[in-house]
């Protein structure tokens, strides 16, 4: 069997390697129009920043070493001009010349390349680049030579715009991040990504949100954002997202889905005989929402490769979609989140509630621990979870990792505090935080507590609830809500004749645990009373300018 | 309603706390014989270490908090010498005086205590210790004030062991452990376990495995062992395991099973009318096993104290069992467990499968990546998961929690592909550890690859099977199995008429990556071959001493 690949990446490159141990002697042809095969493309912005200090890190394997291990016949710098599915064949070229290669299989890896909206001046501009390869970043490299204290600008704060904006401030220049949503990190709710958008300012970088960059003046060196505002930008970082690399799917007449991405049947098959595809180009099924979904990660794209490979040697799997678990490193905090962000849930689904909570990423009493926050988004009804998002210093990753595993497993909030964790004083706690936001879910699911979320904080003021802020004076002192009830929770008791049983009450303390313990006090005593969920400690990180310091 | 709970650490505070915000009007009494309640009892080791500087930091909370907060009425020094089930009233003595509690409801939380055998001369001893409690740790301490750079005996390589030894090596002294089982940490596999026996040994530490202690002489000063050796001991640490403290529970006329603990229903209540336990006491289902088991951890302590509270409060809440989750650090190394080991899982079920794998904690081409060696126990006709191990010096912890995950979830190990983690170069990597020990049960389970275990491998060499070592001649020089062919892979497709048709061969590499290509080749090229599980690094930790270095 003479088995084709186009694309010698993750995707393509699983499935090569894998036909190989499965199929000792097919033919295994892989094409790339780039020069590299197999490089770490999520390890280029962190060779800008300097922490792999060797471009040569990057390259994880040859074409050489390829043959040499795996009989692979890797070409690089060889595009696929068309695809002949009638005849089997593919056009190609290589160093201007063109010939044909012959196929039984087809697989396509060609990736999602960064999306370039039409933009006034970008034409012109000679400091504007995109990231995707290793020649983009052999660009970014050698203009950085000559840039090394000026001014940079990464549009769109995604995954890798905050990466390369972090790698740009490490490299010593003014970064400032511009992002037409709302806030940094739209895959992320608002109020998790507040709390990256604070590292990020912590850190030197102005991060300006809700504005589009609309034009590029004396080729690039001015940017004129939709306000008026002009940045001057001596490097500039397009990373507004990525599409569908579509082009050769489309022109052999392979059916194209959601946003230009490949349509696949569940074993890699397109709608063209012979012809599969996977990786960050194919749209998937969300598996949490039942929806299409256009997914650009490296775990879903090497899991797909190996399949296909599977798929054509005759073995029975099926691509079972996938949730999207991610993660950004932003100076010294983490951000991570898997499946549907409160947003999308609520977009997909009726019955949708969330809770926070803050934890030690290891117990407290061992020196070095730090907090977590923590985001559940679950059917309070069911208790299926929807998603989980999580920013911290430490151990982000890992109580992300158990959570994806959790929604992959279909397991429920009531099932959370089931979970039996390592527990040894450096690595965690007796009751993980995983555990804990499984405890506060249900909590809300039983009816055990009620909460209020910081969006709807000031409606319910305005309404005439009363917001009842539990936190010692000493804490009240270092910044308090405006017209906040103070009583700290140790006097609670001692102090309800001071509470009016006509009002409704909203607690709130630092970060959620007091406060919940004062609304268990209130209600059993006969108050009206919820809880607001994160508590001063979420809200003074998502609406800081609200909070009054004396 | 009066409830009374006889033991404030994790189970009974839990229970205590849950109970306060389910039963606001309740009055809830905690006894506890010891001085101190919801103390840190796993940081104990780490105080002696030094590494929790302040001996205050274990005392996580104090009777005045308790009842501030919760209103919790906290008797510490307070033994319950007596429970009358049917006047439903506990007697009492502190201070050297006796009185009576009535009770409507009776939590027991009385943990475990150290398993003390019956030795010669332990009586006369002045320098041995257990550790439990404050008060031991405090007797340990005042003894190491004298003996800063003498000689230390641990006696019982379990996790308080290696913790204790650790932290007495970084006190200066000259560690020895014995250990009675054939290696040190019994409740992990011996091939697993010898990772962490060579960590304790480059650093310093003397290890006696296969050995027990049989008499003191001179006060404890020496210590003679099974084979007649004589150690040398300062001090001396007695940490050879735990029993559940049941005296009160049996004075009670309440039903005792395994090993002396409590029986209890699924919502903890024992066979006495109104009393329940909680926690190490208990006796609990292991939920892989479906047998019986006492589980001395704290995770679940705290859970099922917690759903005491529930219980009492008319909740439904049910004890589910346990899987037993463990971690213990050695210096620079973790070894954490889920679940079955191999030795227990043979024991329990017929269809036993295991496979090793190494993987690095995060992407390797970025800094700092280590080794993690895995092992997974699972049924290879169900895929069902029956344990896991880890070892390396970070990510362990993650690991073996999402392992947890899958296991508690039921998932098998075809699920283990799917699962998609957080990846970002600092973080992990596209095909985490995880993922890629579920392709390699699931390559077994398929009958894509066989393996040999470790123990195995001399049996079948004596039988004329060959081992082909597919390492590189450089990486040989370094240190070779006896009378293995070596054949770089590379080289193999090559090389293949250097085989002989008519022989079984079991190929090795150094960690089982490139053997299992090797076994690939031959296998599609007509050979008989398998496997050697874990390769070169794992044979030459458990059984160096058959490792040739020219």
């Amino acid at each position: 069997m003479k088995i084709i690949i186009v694309g010698g990446v993750a995707g393509g490159m699983s499935a090569a390697t894998r036909l190989r141990r499965l199929m000792e002697d097919a033919e295994i042809i892989v094409f790339d129009k780039g020069p590299f095969v197999s490089f770490a493309n999520c390890g280029l912005p962190f060779h800008v920043s300097g922490e792999i200090a060797e471009r040569s890190s990057l390259l994880v394997q040859t074409p050489e070493r390829l043959k040499a291990r795996f009989e692979l016949d890797v070409r690089p710098e060889t595009e696929v001009l068309a695809i002949d599915p009638v005849k089997k064949e593919v056009t190609v070229r290589h160093q201007e010349k063109n010939y044909s290669e012959s196929y039984d299989k087809l697989i396509l890896s060609p990736g999602a390349k960064p999306f370039v909206p039409p933009m006034e001046g970008l034409e012109e501009a000679n400091n504007v680049f995109t990231l995707r390869n290793i020649p983009d970043l052999d660009k970014i490299m050698a203009k950085l030579a000559g840039v090394a204290s000026g001014n940079a600008t990464v549009i769109g704060a995604g995954f890798i715009g905050l990466e390369m904006a972090e790698a740009l401030a490490k490299k010593g220049l003014s970064v400032t991040i511009v992002e037409k949503a709302p806030h940094v990190l739209p895959p992320l709710d608002e109020e998790m990504a507040a709390f990256v958008q604070a590292e990020l300012v912590a850190n030197g970088i102005r991060v300006i949100t809700g504005q589009s960059a609309q034009v590029f003046k004396d080729q690039g060196q001015s940017i004129v954002l939709e306000d008026g505002t002009v940045l001057e930008s001596d490097i500039t970082i397009l990373s507004v997202g990525v599409q569908p690399e579509n082009d050769l799917a489309k022109s052999a007449g392979v059916e194209l889905g959601l946003r230009g991405g490949i349509l696949v049947d569940e074993n890699y098959q397109t709608s063209q005989a012979d012809i599969y595809a996977v990786g960050d180009a194919i749209v998937v099924k969300n598996q949490i929402s039942g929806q299409d979904a256009l997914i650009s990660l490296a775990n879903p794209a090497n899991r797909q490769g190996r399949q296909v490979a599977d798929v054509i040697a005759g073995q029975a799997r099926k691509n079972k979609g996938s949730i999207g678990t991610a993660i950004v490193r932003a100076f010294n905090m983490a951000a991570a989140s898997a499946g549907l962000s409160e947003r999308v849930a609520r977009q997909t689904f009726d019955d949708v509630a969330v809770v926070h909570t803050t934890g030690n990423d290891h117990a407290g009493y061992y020196p070095g621990a730090t907090g977590i926050t923590m985001k559940l988004v679950f059917n309070p009804k069911t208790g299926a979870i929807y998603g989980a998002q999580a920013v911290g210093q430490k151990g982000v990753d890992k109580r992300i990792d158990i959570l994806a595993t959790a929604i992959k497993a279909g397991l429920t909030i009531f099932d959370l505090p089931e979970l039996e964790f390592t527990y040894a004083p450096p690595f965690g706690s007796a009751k993980d935080p995983v555990n804990m936001i499984g405890y506060a879910a249900i909590n809300l699911a039983e009816g055990l507590s009620n909460s209020v979320q910081w969006y709807e904080l000031k409606d319910e003021l305005v309404k005439g609830k009363v917001l009842l802020d539990v936190r010692t004076a000493a804490e009240v002192a270092n910044g308090r809500f405006p017209d906040a009830l103070n009583i700290p929770l140790d006097d609670l008791r001692s102090r309800l004749a001071e509470l009016d049983a006509d009002k409704e009450y909203i607690v709130s303390c630092h970060s959620g645990l007091r406060s919940y313990l004062a609304e268990r006090i209130l209600k059993q005593k006969g108050f009206k009373v919820a809880n607001l969920d994160g508590a001063y400690s979420l809200y003074n990180t998502v609406r800081p300018e609200e909070i009054i310091h004396d």
